[in-house]
């Protein structure tokens, strides 16, 4: 039988931490032959529960893991109930600042561990966020919403659904700019749904997550919180966009269009990048400045009347196309009732050629096809060889300079309203919401380190 | 009933041609009441068959569209055998270079437009390759063979095999280096399954491909073709790795180590680029110089035993994981009778939630599954959220840094020597071709244009 864990922590470690009944977040020392740590307990990862060390968080903010053997002492020296700071006075917001709400739908930016349970717990109200980060009460009169609070790997066409409803009603409600707190992991598709799914925007829907939780020392949640905060009260542009970090210090964050944003890193700081396209904008947090780069911009405009139309078909399939690709997936999908294939293939838009009879039937079927490509860089060009001419001819809708995940975004938006592969065509080929960049973009390619 | 075409002419222009009895590559000469233009008789791209223009290769080497309207005169002023160079003398090589053979598959990097039939015709001989780049000749003893004859986007698993036993069929003969002429699409699956399957090289194998075709005034086919030649006669690597533009210029070419390759680009020159590692090498074709720019290279060393070992399993997919995924098609895959799954998911690995007790049952119906970004750029880390954390419990192998493509062509490898999943495990966590970069990669990150 399996173990139960305390705080993650099995063996040796368990049972000395049970014996002085530590609770995670009391203060503790531990003392070995050669050295003596004190900090704050901390919960252990379940996976490394059975090795020998425990963890703390030392006062200067780090977490450390120190080994236990059996000679090892380990004191309780301090409660969790002792370490809770005064409550702070509260902070009075300015009333003559722009309005912005933050819709919080979960992920590491509104994270903070809570110490009694070990658990992550997202931090919400508008209390909360303003002791947080002070600052911005400098730059927006602040609220604070929590509409979903879910990993956003758990993220799916009817949430997106929900969280375009709720910032519609706050855009209609009149404020000034709209901020959501996203994870990560998809934050770049549910910007693209916002983008489609409100439509004559009034004013700035900003997206930001954070790739470091705020225990961390290398957090970016309150830089980014804060770019975000400054785009959503003053950026000149009332379009979905994503702000994350510009680079890896602290220096700027980037405004990004929603329809053309990727997450490109699993980790650093700036993994979200534009593809095909420039930012909107670089936002100086600290400098309170925002810099427009981007020349096309849908303007903010408070007297625009805004269209909810938030409508996402779920039997759409992102299919990503490979050497020895089988076509029964695609008989499959046709089988199952499909309505949407959006295909990241290879090149300037091609699959092999044994996969063009099925997608030929797909299309007979009443499926769209939309051709991506997986270079993610560059135009859809199906002109060229005569694969691409030949799925044309299968009724493949090439996709331009589209990102496959928004191309998928943005079928499953336009099944959410028609079924009629003209229109669904006519619709994928129309510039919407950004997400087509008719200008040359071939210069808009990233330079690698030699 | 549809018209047949005439060199891909239709209507008004076809009417015109056949009265003349043009043949493609015929001199012709244009007359409209404003201009009149002078150049050899192109095939037009059946798409466009019913517009009305004429294409011609004026003399300084680019193409035109001239209109064609009832008025329009088209003379036949030279036919296409009078425009035929005499053969030029034939190149003695000098058999104390080093002996490299170029293997074509097919693919842009050896298509000229054969000017009688229209089509696009593989140039194959040595002797061809060597009137059309006798710099080479320079540079290595050249020989060429013509292996395949298919579109990248139609390669295969089956197909990597055939070539890998050709190119160690050659490495044992003594060759010096192996050219492998290959179509862009999916020249990185290809240059990461010769990787794998063949295992102590003797010596280097370079894929090499071209962005635009040899009959474009824009054409990268002779450079990369002379970069890769170098490469394979004169680099100290003994590894499969793609020669490809490393700028828009002809400054320099890149050789990228086969693993960590990726078009990322659907146009450019530059497209191919490592991702999560440096190149190998600077390459200077017009110098004839190679900079290693890499410390960790496996070295040329013409006394290893090459072992061949090219069987890859078909039963693989690779799965792009997007919000509102379906675990039906997991589920599929499963009563298919796939052997292996890579996922591409996002973030640091992840799914959602709701495709955990899929994949769980996928892992104990004996299929292996991989985890990958989606990113491309970072390393696989489930161990920092708890979905990451219940995916690994369910059994999923995480990718490390691998990219998604890479790792689809190495699972395809693995299985198709042992469905063990303990065995498959251990080889897909370990770096068995440089697939895996255990060194901090972080930096490794492009710098995308403000």
């Amino acid at each position: 039988m399996q173990e139960i864990d305390y705080y993650g922590y099995r063996g040796l470690v368990k049972e000395k931490l049970m014996k002085i009944n530590a609770r995670v977040g009391d203060r503790i020392r531990v003392v070995n032959v050669d050295k003596v740590f004190e900090g704050r307990l901390m919960p252990r990862e379940a996976l490394y529960g059975d090795r020998p060390f425990v963890v703390i968080k030392l006062d200067n903010g780090y977490n450390i893991g120190v080994r236990v053997t059996d000679t090892t002492i380990i004191e309780k020296i301090g409660s969790f109930e002792k370490a809770v700071p005064a409550p702070s006075k509260p902070l009075v917001q300015k009333s003559d600042l722009p309005r912005v709400i933050m819709l919080s739908t979960g992920g590491t930016i509104v994270s903070k561990v809570d110490y009694e349970t070990g658990a992550v717990k997202p931090a919400l109200s508008t209390e909360e966020l303003l002791e947080w980060i002070p600052e911005i009460a400098n730059i927006a009169y602040v609220e604070a919403k929590e509409i979903l609070r879910i990993f956003s790997e758990d993220m799916a066409p009817r949430l997106w659904s929900k969280i375009a409803e709720e910032a519609y009603k706050h855009m209609i409600d009149g404020y000034d700019g709209i901020v959501i707190a996203h994870g990560t992991d998809t934050m770049g598709y549910t910007a693209a749904a916002l983008a489609f799914a409100i439509r004559n925007k009034r004013v700035p829907i900003v997206l930001v997550g954070a790739q470091r939780s705020s225990d961390r020392p290398s957090t970016d949640s309150a830089f980014n919180l804060t770019a975000a905060f400054l785009t959503a009260a003053k950026a000149p542009f009332a379009e979905s966009v994503v702000v994350m970090h510009g680079e890896t210090g602290d220096a700027y964050a980037l405004a990004h269009r929603g329809t053309k944003v990727r997450k490109m890193h699993t980790s650093r700081r700036d993994a979200f990048q534009s593809i095909n396209e420039r930012p909107l904008a670089i936002v100086y947090p600290r400098e309170g400045k925002i810099k427009v780069v981007n020349k096309i911009i849908e303007h903010r405009d408070k007297s625009k009347e805004p269209i909810l139309k938030n409508r996402f078909d779920e039997k759409v399939i992102l299919l990503k196309v490979y050497p020895g690709i089988d076509p029964e997936i695609i008989e499959v999908l046709i089988d199952k009732g499909y309505h949407g294939i959006v295909l990241e293939g290879t090149g300037l838009g091609h699959t092999p050629q044994w996969l063009i009879p099925t997608i030929k039937r797909a299309v007979e079927e009443g499926i769209a096809v939309v051709m991506t490509s997986q270079c993610l860089f560059g135009r859809i060009d199906m002109y060229v060889y005569s694969t691409g001419r030949k799925l044309l001819t299968a009724g493949v809708i090439p996709g331009e300079d589209m990102l496959p995940e928004t191309a998928y975004v943005k079928l499953s938006w336009i099944l959410g309203y028609t079924r009629d592969l003209k229109e669904v065509r006519k619709l994928m080929l129309s510039n919407i919401a950004g997400e087509i960049n008719y200008r040359l973009t071939v210069n808009l390619y990233p330079r690698w380190p030699l």
